[in-house]
């Protein structure tokens, strides 16, 4: 049963801090997305910097602004073992600044291509954070280190746990350098809860989707919308609540069979598993 | 280059303690695998129950005893949260103890189908291996836990990590419940030398094969040979030896390619990895 189809859950106070991830409908256009968004009643948007460029930077913080929607993340920095990667993000402080979202979510990078230096990876992302943290200071954006699930260390992001990402942001003051908690990425840790309450003040986003099984080739497009698969998502939820954030909840979805729906159809489904497995 | 046509490499001595897993030549008959082993000069094999079953359990140990080969494991034990746990589990103990193997090794299971308690399920592993030891114990078999990439959590092991593992492990005297460091399942982990350090005498089996992308459907058959990927293998063999590993050192592959070459170009090139990226 779709949300649509219960006007009752989609009363505003109940979606207060659902936001949702453009990248769960990654083909609908930003326009549509905000529009969709904005009649479901929902508050927040997360954006990724490709689609935004595309639309053109200024004018979608001006689409989002005029909407009324606060933009809750913008991904991603990040990849700091490719080159470029400082320019790379120095542009994304200034997107999200311009965007208006205190939080820039860093996906770290995995190994050079041929590279077994593993600890070398994780020096350079710790280099590069130190490096980077002044400039977002001076854009009032957080860098939000976003561990990945262990299957991603070598080719996409060698923080994997969030041990590791707090080991790191905790080197720098709250508020400048957080962590993203991504029930995805996090859910199979036994340390998972004693990280969320050790994060604390740290967590500077919150993320949801689910796990399913079997994995696709290349796994990164595996995702289930919320209520789907087998994390306990509310429990999570607790977790970060009961660690003291406050913040938006993002639906994040990378799946291709999510993805060839029509958007206003996984906005819907995206608030239906909200509503019933997170809040 | 093959390690057959270098046959300096292949004296016994730098092959002591190399040991050919039969799933790494899946489709190798266990008769034509024993001969090559013996051919090539290794020591030892570990054994899976499934082709040891098809081919006689007390032919299989008669075979590789008159091959003076050593069984260096059996795998595997475990699914503790499936129907039968029990009675196959005693099975397999009683199948180690014929063939001549000190470890059988544990793959714990995932979570049932449905289910979404994580929790639980980690405490039937721990209840399952506490009424499993005193069997073990009399057959002279220690249970060793392999902590699985966390990729598998849902559906294969929800021991995820070594340090996960090594919890449930020192319930129980050592010698009697121990741990397999396989560097597939725990290259990524930023705790994972730490972990080797604690485990010490709990090391009851050490794994090698190698981490490549991207992975394939289902991600159980995206393995490499030694040396085709990014995992440290030399520095974790060091590091296991370091904690007071004396054992063998298992080739374990599992891939579609790999599994589609002639068993004994497998095996020649398990031996090649094994000594230009392991010892």
């Amino acid at each position: 049963m779709s949300a649509r189809s219960e006007p009752g859950l989609r009363a505003p106070r109940s979606l207060q801090r659902f936001s949702f991830n453009q990248a769960t409908a990654k083909h609908w256009p930003l326009a549509d997305a905000v529009a969709g968004c904005v009649a479901a009643g929902v508050p927040g948007i997360g954006l990724w910097r490709e689609p935004v460029a595309e639309y053109g930077l200024a004018r979608a913080a001006r689409l989002v602004r005029d909407a009324g929607l606060a933009v809750t993340s913008l991904c991603r920095g990040g990849f700091f073992t490719a080159d470029g990667w400082r320019e790379e993000n120095l542009r994304a402080i200034e997107e999200a600044a311009t965007l208006g979202t205190g939080v820039l979510v860093l996906v770290c990078g995995g190994l050079p291509p041929g590279s077994r230096d593993i600890d070398g990876a994780r020096r350079r992302v710790t280099d590069a954070i130190a490096e980077l943290a002044p400039h977002a200071a001076a854009a009032g954006v957080t860098l939000a280190i976003e561990p990945l699930h262990p299957m991603f260390c070598a080719d996409r992001c060698v923080v994997a746990t969030l041990g590791q990402a707090l080991d790191i942001a905790e080197r720098f003051d709250p508020g400048l350098v957080g962590v993203v908690v991504d029930a995805y990425h996090v859910w199979w840790d036994d340390t998972a809860y004693a990280q969320i309450a050790r994060a604390g003040a740290r967590i500077a986003a919150f993320q949801v989707c689910d796990w399913v099984t079997p994995l696709p080739e290349g796994v990164l497009l595996g995702r289930a919308l919320p209520g789907e698969g087998c994390i306990e998502l509310r429990r999570l939820r607790e977790a970060v609540d009961a660690a003291g954030y406050t913040g938006p909840v993002e639906v994040e979805v990378f799946s291709a069979q999510v993805w060839a729906r029509p958007g206003l159809d996984v906005l819907d489904d995206s608030i239906e598993g909200y509503l019933r497995h997170v809040v």
